[in-house]
């Protein structure tokens, strides 16, 4: 057999042997071997460009092969090494890799970066700081501007805020995701405040900024997007509102009704209840409304495109999309 | 003319010259004679037992009047004296007031107890509050038992809990409402956790003497019930979700987990997004849904017999009542 | 070969030689051997722990088989003899069985009792009974208790109500569930009487007694719970209805408002319109709108606790629960 | 003064000075003179063409109005002699009424035919009859036609049926309404029967013929249409349904599954839990189907026709029906 | 008495004697004196900054009046002399007019302009014009900047989109709404399109161009703004889809499927069925989706602003919008 | 091998050696032979008696199969000639082809009926027609009837529409089904125009010809039913009220109302907002109204009765039938 190779699996070819580094997305329980003694598992493996079959053959001691796969988590990375191959009854490329031959190994969080397992916004995430930084100083409200500044000068808030997904499908699901929706919404209450000057451009763009904040914590993305048990049980619009409120707390001068206001926005986010989302709060404030139509057109506009992304290599003229609900015409 | 003499509103007749003090429920702007000089204005005033319309009279200088009625806010206590009168286009009884006669006054805060103007409990708040603590006492688990105490130990916290409506007018809506919403559901939940064991009792209990406790901020009742701005803005549900948190922050070593689920069911005691309401989070837990149905259980009922109640005097057998949707039986 | 053994099926393991009674859950028509004459089929069978499938291979003379496999129905109790074995596609357990061994045996209904096949509630019968004569005693109307004697005191209806399920699957389906499920929603019904007096308890433990007796009808359970065409065509609750109806032409001092209210407790325990569900009557009456949040209360916590146990051997924290509408934490 | 005329409501004029017999459609409570002993009282009265105010001024001693107010019922025919006048305020006609020059008189029920005081259907009653008679002839089945006639040749329920209304006012709200509208049903039924052979037409007929048997009980209409307490409770649906139940009950060889359809066809005919309104049972055949659909068809046309009807004396070319749900074009 | 005055309606004052041209925007049927012969009639009258009550006094030959009142529609602009004077019932101005003093002129059409008695867009019409032309200058492709220009470069279609409202009256109901609201349309679907390239800017900017055409003939705003029969019997968006339909008639290489993705655009800006708006055709293509959040988006948060001007003059600081659906903060 | 016979799909038996010309349904991409140079294809092909699945085995030259598989388009026929064999793991039929026997042949439009591979109505096309004329004949507003034979006197129309199917599966999906149910909705309409004389018979039974007559483009069915790219981006009804209204361009004397009204028919044959459908506007005449309900008596009916027999070789007694939404009992 020849050395192995290293690609990307959106590369993998029939009858490549392969080795690299990949996220485990999900595993099988062992299943024994039908005429010999050991076991054998499959794990779902993948990285940025897609998501492969593992099938692991275990030798005949079933112990070696429990052990390992008992340590192994989902979002471990490990390291691979074994032949594609083309299942026969799913007629799909897998991974064959076999305990003998070059068994599996977990690797340390010191020999990856998560960013290599994940998709990642394809804007330039400091081009969008940078935009992001010269909205914050457009604010001219200096009780807002205060407030924006304590979450954006925070270097460990502003590295999580950049990196992190705004969903875990529906739309900016990758790194960056949050900044690049964030962005886009803060742009769109830019221009609806220049068209509609009696709005509050300060609190509106304050407001558009901070509205998804709570979703650092609700997401951890570390080689896949998951939802942490706190975005489950109490939502990123219920963690926002509290982290908001926490820096409030060191503004000792924060006018009162702004502080509701501004609460109100990322309370009200999901709009009325007819909405369909949950929605802690209704519309109060013509700002609250701005804000809740910038993030639905932001984010439905996305989702339809990811949708016909995640289907573009189907050659069908008319694909049905269940995210939005129709029929659509992919050309 | 007589001595005035003291009623309460619904014991009025036409004739009556009386005196009291009432509480402003709603103003209207001064309006001028069309046949001499000077204003007059009509105010909404009551007391627990109902509402009048209070039709005051100005002299021929209406500096006076107007500098009274500016000073009058509602929920204010005024000191009226006058005459009931028959208003001859709507034939209903008025008080008739001449400021010649006996000017009206505004009473200082000194001078009332708001419980004179709001309806109350008709069940006893001590013995209700006896049994609130009994349930208290009764949580085996003592990080949830700990948490309880930090509320319900806390004088002020208790006085504020006792006196709080649980509604503006759906149901409940009149002082100590709280507290009997809150027993009432309590008990329903004690009960279903004695039907099915499997649910964590502990939790539960403390979910549901919590789940409202956000309204104590969010609901004022002076003299008549209102929303506060914060209510308004933020709701009862996050505002209680933040109480609890502020509590659990000086209760170190209170279980994440344990943590999360309970501030879940205060965020999600409004059901999941089909429910109609505003429903931060859907239930993620059995002990979520038990609080739900409870809740829900008891409002509804309470709800159909507080409209039955304020249509009794009608004696139609049949009558519409919004809040149900649909035309009830009332013998 | 060993002796067979008798196991349940939760207990089954590969290689067992077994010899059991097992209820038909449901069959698929006789497939033809390839490469050989004769036909082979599969079944589903149960006993109260679980279900298997069964392959049953054929001799060379296929009309014993066919023959034997139409006079098999869903619900039908069979002995079986053979081999537990791993099924190579599916990886799951199977029973293979050979009818040139040991023929499949179709059982009298005097050799087994359904309740050894379906699940029984986990409470005690008798205990529920006797809790359910206390409640009927404690209805003070005379009427109503005569009613409700000429149910209960009916030694054939009884045993009936005792071992009806409540419900197909959604919740209380098992032997014994209409009877827990009733006596759950009489005490609710109870507790809430005592929360506001005005209610009427008498009619409303009455109708909460007698809300789900067209259930009897509505469902089947031999060895599987099953709607009849009854049930099907009409539903329980007008079938309930009907019974109500019935008794009541027995009782002719009956009051006629009493009779209609009690009809309509049975006719509106769905609910209103809005409700969703198969709703022949909005509520009319106080004591209509407790009936139907009890109900709900009940069934709903129910609903959620089964489908957790259900999954219950999953060992995902978070599973998503159709019947919920959520993923849930299952720990 | 001149000598009283007799009019139809429709043909006063100001000035008339009439006599005549008028239904009770609502009264109320008599009021006091401000200016001189004694009371007056106005009731709503109503012949078939309209309705109109009548204002009835007693004399100084208030007992004997006070006597006569209190034996009036809605739906009483009252001897009215007065003038037509106009109402001041409102500019409406009313009738002017004088208890000294002509006391008013409750008349007995042989004094007057309901008919007289209810609008009627515009298409003859006995054709109506005949067709009727002509398609229950037309059913081949023997126990359906048996059936039929056990409800069409008792001489007292085809008198009920026929001067029965459909509705009390939505569609079909007049004498003769059932009987109008169930002939349309029954027809469109029996087309669709010739679409789709496929369909049970004797099945589909009879249950179309005894769709709304209920209303005969669920409405009263003496002298204005209004709903039983029955009605109410328990709704014309389940009164139908237990009407044909209990004709069955008298024909022991009708076979059990065409009893179940047909009693399904009247359950179901309020459509699927989707449909918005009271409905016991989703559509389970598809005669129940054609049945639901026809019934819509029909009330829907005539709800619209009824709506604009109501409206016709308006000159504007488009009129808002809430009914419709629509601005409407009434030219 | 005075020489009358020249003023707007938001500046009449009791006691002026007035003089002014002012549009008919209701009628009400002539009525009687009650004392001496002759009729009166009242009439809604306005101009653009208010609407007043017009109560017309005829004289004792009643011919005159009626003949009047005959030629009078809504729309007319009238001129009217008399005093403005306080309605003692309602509390409100009126205007009251003699016949015998001066009597009331219809105008021609020549004596005054539409725009005097319709509200306004505040932003400049011809400033919007250049942007909008700038914008259609930025469509590449030649096809759609060749239709584009067959409607902007007709100058007669430009006057009638300058001048159109948007609607009657939820958002942009004023002359120049039609143009303002496209104009800001078109910017957000710059933007989107900037934000998201892989969207065919150019189909886009020309969809959201056209997007309201229709409206142009749905209303009709001479003195007041009113739908067209066109526009209640076939609505703007099948109108819009024609117009575009007939230009591109006239282009006959225009690309097939580049047509029917552009009609499509107009077809589906209501969004999918279940927006809840009259949506002819759900989203087949991003740019629908674009075009439809970013129509939603602008006139949402227009409405709302809409309705928080309108009431403005209240005092409270939390007003119920009905077009909001929320109680709203309108400090 | 014996000679191959020529069957219908339905008339299938496993050994039948086969020749035929099928429909292709659907293609498969062509797979790699595991253990010999060559590749082979699944189709799934059909006739108007049912479907089945075409295995065709490549020689070694791989070429000549991916040319072949390349050139064939779903709605191509084909010759087909092989053996029908039971697939071993599916337990259905196939057709087994060989390259090396017999090739594959796609035939030309000459040698085929689209008529042969397609469900046609089971009522005689030519009566259907017949009645239709004679329906057109009956309408006696002349214009109404001068427009309607400018399309039923065209014989090109005349014979898209007899041919063209009603919807792609829902409803009269087959040859001729437009035919059917336009027969099926005028004679509804005829029907409720007779019960209610005042609708306008001539604009209903018009409205009702034309109003499913945009379907002819919208759908295409040369050998299997499909829609076409403009009834997907336009939609059937905004297509049909563009062919009334082209052909009313050559009728200059159509009164301008009734343009409007027909127009509308068509627009608002879906119903109000609330009807679930795609609803371009809601309905403004009575006619619309039946035009509305008798469309949807007739779809439903039939997808009711299209659903049953689509499963009707179950021998459940009840089957879930999606399209209904229930359990259907199928005896």
């Amino acid at each position: 057999m020849n050395q192995p190779i290293k690609k990307q699996i959106e590369d993998f070819r029939e009858g490549d042997y392969i080795r690299g580094m990949f996220a485990v997305r999900n595993k099988e329980t062992p299943r024994e071997y039908k005429n010999k003694p050991g076991k054998y598992f499959f794990l779902g493996v993948g990285d940025k460009t897609g998501e492969i079959s593992l099938k692991y053959w275990g030798g005949p001691d079933e112990k070696t092969l429990i052990q390992l796969y008992n340590t192994l988590q989902v979002g471990d990375v490990i390291e691979v090494m074994g032949e594609v191959a083309m299942d026969k009854y799913d007629n799909v490329l897998v991974i064959s890799m076999d305990e003998g031959m070059h068994p599996l190994r977990k690797c340390g969080e010191e020999e990856f970066k998560p960013e290599d397992y994940l998709p990642t916004s394809e804007r330039n995430l400091e081009d969008m700081m940078e935009e992001m930084h010269a909205l914050v100083g457009s604010v001219q409200d200096e009780n807002l501007r205060e407030l924006l500044e304590s979450f954006f000068s925070d270097e460990s808030f502003t590295k999580e805020f950049k990196e992190s997904p705004a969903a875990m499908k529906h739309h900016h699901s990758y790194l960056g995701g949050l900044l690049e929706h964030t962005l886009n919404v803060v742009k769109m209450c830019d221009m609806i405040s220049n068209n509609y000057p009696v709005l509050n451009r300060d609190l509106l763009i304050t407001g558009a900024l901070l509205h998804d904040v709570g979703k650092i914590g609700a997401y951890k993305a570390v080689t896949s997007i998951d939802m942490t048990d706190q975005g489950k049980f109490l939502g990123h619009i219920t963690m926002g509102s509290a982290m908001v409120e926490e820096k409030l707390k060191g503004l000792p001068s924060f006018p009162e009704v702004l502080k509701m206001k501004l609460n109100h926005l990322i309370l009200s986010h999901h709009g009325n209840v007819e909405s369909g989302y949950q929605a802690p709060k209704g519309l109060k404030i013509p700002e609250a409304s701005a804000l809740f139509y910038a993030d639905l057109f932001d984010a439905k506009v996305k989702e339809f495109l990811q949708e016909m992304e995640r289907e573009k290599n189907l050659e069908d003229a008319w694909v049905y999309l269940r995210g939005v609900g129709n029929e659509v015409y992919m050309k």
